[in-house]
């Protein structure tokens, strides 16, 4: 049994990027848990109101039961802030999470994505997996997922494109995925809105046919260690 | 009126990679040239019978009476041989070619797409539209365009990847692209083929979404003047 | 009529980066606004007194004036701070910005500039432009200019270096710029200073000369979208 | 049990870059091909003698029994001829032997290496490893080795460097390592020759160190599908 | 006689980098000046007691007097949370500090370090070695280190690896450079991990056989002016 | 006194890239060995007359002896044919050559010049200073130089920019170097051509500003040793 630890700075980022594989991992027997490492915070928002994170936290939990995670955890990092905070803050937020979880596989956010909050919290998440603790030594594989209404809209060339390595085959799991998608009621938008459920499967049926099947999600490989 | 000018190493990159464009332009009065550059070859041909080409090159007419291209040429590049011609032969050819059609705009393959043919022919048309001739300088606008079955073959992050700037709206025409592509009975091949047509409508999709749109082609600026 | 928008972190950078192309906009009719995105500020600037920017703006109306650009704006972003102050608050007031004007056409510094301010802005305008509101699905082109001040002092190889796609001929227009360039006393130094109007001559004639034509002003292009 | 191809383009490739992979996997029971690629040829060769293809060729025999492979084969392909080799026919040569050994896991040289063997052979199978035959889709694993004397000598930045994701532990195998590559009489020299058995012990020690244990090789990786 | 100034964020940085080539420009008569950058700090440190300062400076203090640096210096940036300063005061320390050395030649950091002190602190050097002043115009080469520990742990691929063009031979001054190294008691660890004399000495072997020598430091190249 | 290697694919580009450092190196007392590496060939030339190379040469020689240059070769590869003929033969003629001049100091064009034989000829160069021999190791720098009329057309982001490290100046003899330019009167033609006088002192202005002086030249570091 391997333990699988999946970083989704926003509750949804973790259902676009790695859906297809959570549910594909469950069904293998993995212990997985899901971390949503922003939401209101403990101060004042000054963007956001807090009905806005309960709102989507519940789809999140509702989204999770149909991909089969009994591990999900919220933590408090404030939404699009994370670039102002200390960086040993965040930083030592997220190596304690490793320590806790000490997982054999990550997901992660693409370090390039639009988003800030994205780009800080891999940060964050490489330095905690050094493996310069009997957590970091533990993990045996890292890789970036793709978030279509984040990772493709930096700028062509000045930017790293998410050029993935690595296919994993969700054939079994797409509808899955599709339907814990749809949870989200408050995020996903009717196509050709690039958060629709038609542009996701657009994505699984394109990312499949690379490798000769009908639905697949894939990842930028950083690290394996064997 | 603009000259818009399409290379096609071979008959159905047009289709697969311009096709929604092409017809946008033919619809909107542009002179569009398609110039599919290789086939048997004057020689003996060492792995593929003529009659592949003449089947191709059929389905490429019916093709491009869907796109409504007038202007359709066949050159006799041997196939797959390109890379082993010699430089300065296909140089030539090239240049001829872009004087004698002196287009406004060329849509060229991504120069890592995986077939040794688009490399070479690539390079040959980079010396071709350099400004040191008036066709050269009549340029306005060079874009590489992507083809499923080449430009993600290629090694991520040890050969650039494909990351467009282009959007080109095909909404209007992406049906009549399907179409075209349809005709290429000898080349397509049922999902989760990655020459499918449900494949290239996935990239529509997937595309158009990227800029809010139900469906888009894209490309990779390569030089613009204005 | 196509409305324009130059985004300028420091007065001067929409001179000496696109001032013979703003000169060429206004005079094939286009609606073009200027905006400094930096000054004072509200607070106490730590580094510079209140009198620097006094100057430097009204050299900049006066540059202007030489331009033709009746729409040119202050903002109050504090300069040399910007990366310093709180990211969701920059991004709101370009979001804001780039909702007001609503422009067809972008023109940012690159992203690699070495200030700081040109940095975070970059990301903040490419935070704003994303085609998720009606002012982002709005905007045609975007494209970088480059300063020569700022550009070309990057590392090499360690940060991506300017490779311009797009060439705007500006032979109509290069002794407008250069004029405009004069207002700037307090800026623009005697040659071999790289801020010096003989500089700036060359590098107008080295980016014309590589098309053909007598001067040229450069763009790395982020996004079209047609 | 897994099926391992090692794709030497020269005797000493495949123990240079993957010896202590190769004991590894044979100690793990699993079949490892080792082909090298290239040989004398059947036409005169215009740089070297046959003997030295002899030499080294019983030098690889040993060093593959020292290693634990049973099934190493010789192609014909004239060494430092492969770049002016009919590409068609390098491609064909190399998607025989792929289809003949169908691998789950492939090991082939960096494409940035500074011979130009390793250069094509790359691309040879690259094109051979597409997924659209069914040994094309088999492949579940691509890796580029590391060679001392051929890797890092390419052009920093203007060329890919050998940046490694993948990490295989070679603690266990190390000395079998380099037993094997003192087989290599002809080709190995005292320290600080790069082709020494200290440099290679160095560099395992390096890679080691780098996860965190005494030895490792390390590879990158081009493709995986799960 | 050349002067010398060595940036290391933390103390050992200058000996792990550069330690050889250090004492190397010792004995060839040059001024060396190595300056410590960050420590406690004037306010409460939120992760390290003083304590732990206290002895990496004593530390430091003997290991410079081994490899004979008589002008060391200690900045008191607090170290972990240089990027969370304003960016405006880094860049005046940093301004200031090579005003006072007026340096011919920089030793800096490699700018994608993982540790964000070194990503940082490389931005506020580049800053003030650019030739707007004389000091900048004084500074002859700049060139970037390797730290094992630091230097080799980022991103494969999306951020750019260390891929040296210069190689300073350090041959006779290896030695010192190790025993430099062992001054740092609070630092050092056994073999395999990264920041050992094992591994230390491994990579000056490797460097130095890559050019034929027994042992080198190498660097990237920033800018040389002659 | 230091032994300097130019190599210069075809009359002409020695003195746009180097030609200004050429005529330094020799005030400075330096050994300069000029090589054009090509020419008419033994062979019936496919493109051009034989009478083009003797004019060519002719020219050669003028601007040599306007240099400074007493050592000046002409080798008989054919022009335009480089990639064309067996790449063991290219490596070669580099390799004894190198072997015979054993320079200090290597200038060489850029890898990524739009011309073939550019491309073609830096890689056998760089077989041959690899550190393997004698002369390879007495190789104590090499350094890529821009030509503009092949240099700066490539395609921008998908293959490397030439982004200098290096900067020569050259305000002492850019003169000198305009006059042997002026000797190629078969190439030279008149602005705003690329190719123009005036167009080659916008570089050196530029690039010379740049680090605050009135004329440079500007390379990219390959190797250096010290």
């Amino acid at each position: 049994m391997k333990r699988v630890l999946v970083l989704a700075p926003h509750a949804d980022d973790e259902t676009l990027g790695v859906g297809g594989t959570i549910a594909k991992r469950v069904a293998a027997g993995d212990a997985v848990t899901v971390v949503v490492l922003t939401g209101h915070g403990t101060e004042l928002h000054p963007v956001f109101p807090r009905e806005v994170f309960e709102t989507v936290r519940a789809e999140c939990e509702a989204a999770m039961r149909v991909l089969g995670v009994t591990d999900l955890r919220f933590l408090e990092l404030p939404a699009v802030q994370v670039p102002d905070l200390p960086k040993w803050a965040v930083n030592k937020t997220m190596q304690e999470l490793i320590e806790d979880v000490s997982p054999d596989e990550i997901f992660v956010p693409f370090p390039f994505d639009m988003h800030g909050d994205h780009r800080s919290l891999f940060h964050a998440a490489s330095v905690a997996w050094r493996p310069v603790t009997a957590a970091g030594r533990q993990v045996k594989r890292v890789m970036c997922y793709e978030v279509l209404s984040e990772t493709h809209w930096n700028s062509p060339y000045l930017e790293p494109g998410f050029l993935p390595q690595r296919f994993e085959i969700i054939t079994d799991t797409l509808e899955l995925k599709l339907r814990a998608l749809e949870c989200y009621r408050s995020q996903v938008r009717p196509f050709p809105d690039i958060r629709s459920v038609q542009a996701i499967r657009a994505l699984a049926e394109l990312r499949g046919a690379l490798v000769g099947v009908p639905a697949a999600e894939t990842f930028v490989v950083i690290r394996e260690v064997q």
